[in-house]
This record gives C-alpha cells, sequence and structure tokens, in this order.
C-alpha cells in the first residue's frame, strides 16, 4: 500500500464495480416451456433495465479514477463513505431484477420501479457526499489540481440527486418513462466525462 | 511477486473480499405473485443481514491493508491462515442467505441465527490467530513499526471473539437482538480502524 | 492511474473478462430425480457451450492486452466503446445457458443458437470498431509501433464480423453446426495470437 | 504489461481462483419448509466438498506463483494451457455442487463423484503439462533460478496425477472415500508448499 492509501481504495472499489456490473446478466430468466423466440423478444424491458444498470455503474467507475487522481491521500471518513456507496453499488441487481421481471409481467411494475430509482437517489447522494466531503476545503485534493478543475467537478455533481429525484417521482405516473429517464441519464453523463480530459490536460 | 510475497497475498485477499461482499446480493429474493410493494417492505431482515455482512466484511478489508502493511514479509504459515479466513468469509453469503429468509418467514429463525453468528465467532477467531501468529515475537513484523502500534492493533483484536459469543449466546434467547448486535459490532468497529491512522502516521 | 489511463482500462476490463467466464459455469444444471450418470454424459452440448464461450473470452482477453499495448493513450470514445464491449462479453453467460438447455432438451434450439450467434456479432462488431477508432490514422497508437504491426492487426480482425455472420446464418439451418463452428472460430484465433509474439519481438 | 507478460498472466489466472472459489458458496442449498435445525448439521457433506475444492484452489493458487517467479517470460502456448487450466478451475464448482448434493440425498452419488474426481484429474494433467512445458530445457525459467530448484518442483508435480487417479478408481467402490481422499490431498499438498521458501532463499 502507498502511504496514501488511494491505490488501494482504487483497487478494491474497481473489483466491486467490475462484480456488480458482471452479475447482472445472472438476474435474466426466461419462462420455462413458453415458445422461446417470442420470450426473446418480450425481454426488452430486461434488455433495457441490464444495459441502463451496466452504464450506470460503468460511468460511476470511470469517474471515481479521475476524482481519487486529484486526490492527495484518503482517510478514515472518505474510506467509510466509499464502502456506503459500493453497498448500493453491490445492491443494484436486486432492483434490476425487480424492473426486469415486473415490465415483462405487467404485475408490481410501480413498486419495483420506485426501488430501482430509490437505489440511484440514494448512490446519488452518498456519491455527492463523497465528493463534497473531499473537495470541501480542499481536504484531500492534491495540490497540482488547479481550483477551477475541482470547480468543473462539483458542477458536475450537481445534478445528480435532482435529476434521479425526478425518475422517483415520474415512477409513481408512467414506471416504465421512469426507467427510460434513468438511461437517459447515463447517456446524458456520459459526454460529461469530458471533464476527465480536462483536468489531466 | 515481490521479495516478501505481501502484495499478492493482499491482492487475492482483496479479490476474495470484494466478491463475497458483492455476492450477498444474489441470496435476496421476493414471493413470486404476492404484493410487490408490501413484500420489499417486509423484506427488512434481508436489507439488515445484507448490510451487517456486507460492512463486516468492508472492516475485515479495511483492516488487513494495514496489518499487512506493519509486516516485512509473509511465510507459509501465515498463508494457509489467511487462506483459512478468506474460506469462512467466501462462507459468508450462506448464513446471510438463511437469516433473511428466516427473519421474514419467522420459520427457523434460531438455528439460522447460531449459524450465522457460528460463522462470526469462527471468522474472528482465525483472524485473532492470524494476528497473533504474525506478531508475536514480532515475527513478520517490519522493523520500522514501533512496539507500540503492534499492541494498540492487539488491543483491537481483543473484544472481537468475546463480542461474537454474546451474539451468538443471545440467539438462543432473541435471534433478531443477535443479528442487531453483530450490526453494532461492525458499527462500533468503524472508528476502532482509526487506529490506520495512528499507525500510518 | 498513470497519465495516458491504460493501466486502469486494462485493470477494470480483465476483471470483467475474468468474472464473465468463472461466472459461465453458474449456468449449468441438471434434471432432479432423473438418473445422474447418464444426465451428466447428456450434458456435452452445455459442456460445448461453456467451453466455446470462455474459450472466445479468454481470446478476447488475450488480444487487448497487446492491443492496448500498443495504444500510448486512451480517450474518452474509447473507454465508452470498451464500455459497450464489456456490456457484450458480461451478456454472453445467458446466451450461453439458452443454447446449453436447448440443445439438451431439444426445445427452442433455433432462436436460443440465433439469440447466440447474434451476440457474437454484436461483440465482433464492437471490437471492430474499437480497434478501427484505436488505429484509424494512428489516433492512439504508440510511436514505436511499426506500420506494418498496425496493419498485422488489422488484418487479423478483419473475418471476425464475417465468420460470426456465417454463424448466423447457419443456425436457420442447423443450430448445432452453428455452435460447432462457434467453438472452431475460437480455436482458429487461438494460432493467429501469434501476432502477439510478432508485435512485441 | 511488463515486456515478458507474466505480471498479466498472474493477475487475470488470480482473478480466476478467486471468483471460483468465492462462488462455491453460491451452491449451497437447503431443503424448504424442513426442521432448519436438522438440515444445517446434515449438510456436513456439503461443508467437505465445499472446503476441498476450496483448499484445492488455494493450493494451486499458492503454487502458480512461485512457479511463474521462476519464469523469465510467458509464450503462446503457455497462455493456452493456462486458459486451460482456469477453465477447468472456473468448472469445479459444478461437480462439487453434484457431490453435495448427491451425498446429502444419498442418490446418484457414484456418477457424481466420479464427475468430480474426473475434474481433479483432467486439472492435474493440464497443470502437469502447463509445468513441463515451462521447464523442459529450462524453456522459460529464468536465469536466477538454479536447477535444483527446478527439479524441487518437478518432483513436487509428480504425485499430483497419480493421487487424483486414485480417487477415480475409489470413487467406484466407495464414493464418500473418494472425496475424503481429495481432502487429505489438499492438507497433503499444504506442507509441500514449503518449497515456495526453498526456492525464495
Amino acid at each position: 500500500m502507498d502511504g496514501s492509501g488511494t491505490g488501494r481504495l482504487e483497487a478494491f472499489s474497481d473489483g466491486v464495480f467490475a462484480i456488480a456490473a458482471t452479475l447482472l446478466v445472472l438476474e435474466f430468466s426466461v419462462k420455462e416451456g413458453a415458445n422461446l423466440g417470442n420470450n426473446l423478444l418480450h425481454l426488452w424491458p430486461a434488455y433495457l433495465a441490464f444495459a441502463t444498470s451496466f452504464l450506470t455503474i460503468g460511468i460511476i467507475w470511470m469517474n471515481p479514477p479521475f476524482c481519487v487522481e486529484t486526490m492527495a491521500r484518503v482517510d478514515r471518513t472518505l474510506m467509510f463513505l466509499n464502502l456506503l456507496l459500493l453497498l448500493t453499488v453491490s445492491f443494484l441487481p436486486f432492483p434490476t431484477r425487480l424492473v426486469a421481471d415486473s415490465l415483462r409481467t405487467h404485475n408490481g411494475e410501480r413498486p419495483a420501479v420506485l426501488a430501482y430509482a430509490a437505489t440511484f437517489v440514494v448512490m446519488a447522494i452518498i456519491y455527492n457526499v463523497w465528493w463534497r466531503y473531499a473537495s470541501s476545503g480542499r481536504r484531500l485534493i492534491a495540490e497540482g489540481v488547479p481550483d477551477r478543475a475541482v470547480r468543473a467537478i462539483s458542477r458536475a455533481f450537481d445534478p445528480g440527486v435532482p435529476l434521479y429525484g425526478i425518475t422517483f417521482a415520474l415512477a409513481f405516473w408512467s414506471p416504465i418513462a421512469s426507467v427510460a429517464m434513468t438511461f437517459a441519464i447515463a447517456a446524458f453523463y456520459l459526454p460529461s466525462a469530458a471533464l476527465f480530459d480536462r483536468v489531466t490536460d
């Protein structure tokens, strides 16, 4: 372990990200005995939920490296916040399966999507606290990182919680629209990872 | 592999920790056909067992790096003890599911929680032997680590086995209280990871 | 993270490859109550599908290191393409199980093998785009890599999409022949990894 | 990737070892509705199979590092042999579950344990070929490794295939004795890892 502990934090987090993303596929299931071809085509809600969860995990993963890179060290509080973040990430396969099953069977769509959206809200909140703790007063930020880079990262964090809050509210009105919006948020955040290039320039 | 073998021991252990923690979610299940919303709210014992097991694995993971960091090398005996420790960690998802299922269905709570508590007792015993072997007579301890740091770590290990022993006894009287106490132990050990900062100072 | 980001990209990709490959075995199942000995012998389609998927993942894994090695850096677009590639790799255990189950029960073989072949087609397309993006105009290629090495890698990528396209078409006529050809492609690509030695010479 | 490729080979192999070992626990199951306490006590064949498979994977893992350490480089053939070795390791959770289930239900014990023993025989053969290829004529051996160390490793490999062959034959006569012997082999190989210390001295 290097003196700052950032390397080890990254390695463990990467492990959980990679495993949670790969476990998503285990939640797929098809009805036995029915027409398999039709079944596979009607699985599209499962594919949507799978892709949404996978891309979101991938995007969170694409961010931490550059965030952690901007840090000179980690402390005990950040490790605890990181553990909570990983707990929600590793929980994601469960609501993903609920959404896939309920959209396919048209049974319990609202509670399933509410649970799905709530998981993203909690995840976004913890990830925000994680970053605010590290960056406030430049607590753990490396000296070489300019103030404007820290502010740019903070601005990129701003829309996360409100957006996922809207997906939660939307689930009361239209579960499928809520899942589609969760997918859209992942697509929206992909280009914002351009910050990545800006900081390391 | 570096000459001391500590890097490789850490990498394999981290892998098992990350995988076991992430696999916990696979043990979740809901009754088919029932009201999903109610079902999800009544899953709270599963959430409690999931969080308890996840946090405990996380805390064991937060400790070894700094313990291993204090070591100059590993030997064959420590690798064997480490293998036993990983065996109990990778076993944890099974009793976690038993506890989640039994608390939800009010069926077989006592044996399930006894199995859960017994796993933690065995894990705590092996982890203690692991550290006593490494630290006794400073067998594997690096030269730069002061004696008082070794003693501080040893003191942090002291309460583990008795505390988990109490959760085991408690399970005979009240299974849910036993699980709650297991959760509390995880919460109690989080601040004690402050030793982390003290040793590396 | 090193400045170029290639190390981290490799580490996360390796994680997904290793996990997806190892998860394949979870899809095995035997009929309860029947004669186990006969059952195990009649599982040969499952063994074939397991070996085909495992070897294909292994071969993709054997390639990226040397491809990534030829790169001086990664950018945001490559990370996104890589995420899509990992999404298809982590999806593979699902169609693998469909193939294994349908070939064993002689039920729904055509749609199952079509889904299997389609996954390989999509995977081959994304992997091709991944490499064309990185290599076109030597966008991300390291200076030390000679032009003829880049061209040799590109040539090795050429047959991928057409070959998997043929397995897809073949599935309409004979599902088992399609799976056998998918296995043969993996066997065919193993020696082509010889490029590995040529580039690093 | 370093020029020799040994680092990357080790990292991927470690991933598969750690994942396969941790997945073993997913194969545990208990009969629903029955008396859980009795059930858990009658699961001992599952515990035995779990511990045997876990320890064997752990011991294979304890060996490769030092074997790979003795190598100056890897080539394409060794990577292919390594892929086959990982294929058998990642397959192990399936026969482990068969053994655990059949010993518990007294149904199909012979074919289950034959499949289990056959997996170990194949694994031992591939692992032997893996080492013979690397060491014959010191093909991939690093210069600093003395001849007597190479011979000592080869001697440690000698008993593997015959011993597992005996467990296979034994399964015809007594399945449980065969599993017990597989466990004993793991216990026997643990001290033989002492070679580890001798080589690195």
